[in-house]
């Protein structure tokens, strides 16, 4: 594959979603991809909820919208709801760390996996990691002793513009030692 | 772009580099992929440090063999060393949340995508997320305030194989509401 780093320039966050609807097929390919994430210890500490009822779809953008921030989220077709599991880690790292140690990278990585496979069919992502979590836990059913991390906005995006990419200049974050 | 779940499918931890040196510009291909990866607030709340002198290469294999793991690092041709830097979050958010609250999920897209491009090219790498932190912090002149999060060693597979992906089934981790 030649093109990652064209996937990395095309996914951006999505702010403003069509009023069509997206094909179950293509959120469970996104779910097939998070899946594939590598995690410390193999441990995949994570579930995924995928909601696509249009009731709880509100609700969930509801529990998105504090701040007055975020009420695009409104015409959000999909949402996945990332919490965070039990890891299980090696036993010679379990007499050192934490269990879930590694698990906010984890989930990062589950998070970007789920945009990246979403942008490569087409569809628009926006990571959203603040929200009513008491409010989003007893919507969905989730256990109160478990944590949701973070909610990704799924649609098909309202235009297809790419925004310019503000980034930090490559020689700003990069020192090689050579 | 059809085939991000086909890069998921190719990525994997790679344990036994092949002893042939890594073109610079393909690692700094990969660095580029990383700068581009999203962040909370895009805050950047990270930099790289592309390890690709022979000696401090050792130096870097060395720090991340503590618990007799690791030997494997012995072999690779580079490190990423990935350091978290000061998140700048928007006002609204500054008030509820520490600056570095993101800087986990963010500092694991980083790495993944470091790992996708390399993988894209034909590079193999592993993520280590133990290793002594200040030995490295010394040897590569990091100031002490600041945290290494992850190193990423790279070099080229000696096999090509791939391994069969051991992950939990997709049912098991994917709850659909609809």
């Amino acid at each position: 594959m030649e093109d990652f780093i064209d996937l990395c320039l095309a996914r951006q966050s999505c702010r403003k979603f069509a009023d069509r609807p997206v094909e179950r097929e293509k959120l469970v390919r996104c779910a097939e991809a998070a899946r594939l994430a590598p995690s410390g210890c193999n441990a995949q500490p994570w579930s995924f909820v995928l909601v696509r009822d249009p009731a709880a779809v509100q609700g969930v953008a509801e529990a998105t919208q504090q701040l007055e921030l975020n009420e695009y989220t409104s015409a959000a077709k999909a949402f996945f709801v990332i919490v965070e599991e039990h890891a299980v880690l090696i036993p010679r790292l379990r007499r050192l760390i934490d269990s879930q140690y590694f698990a906010d990278f984890d989930v990062g990585a589950a998070a970007n996996y789920i945009c990246l496979e979403a942008e490569a069919q087409g569809l628009g992502t926006c990571m959203l990691g603040i929200f009513d979590r008491e409010k989003l836990s007893q919507l969905l059913g989730i256990p109160a002793e478990k944590q949701i991390r973070l909610v990704i906005a799924v649609g098909y995006p309202a235009d297809g513009k790419l925004r310019a990419k503000v980034r930090k200049p490559l020689d700003e974050v990069l020192r090689v030692i050579e």
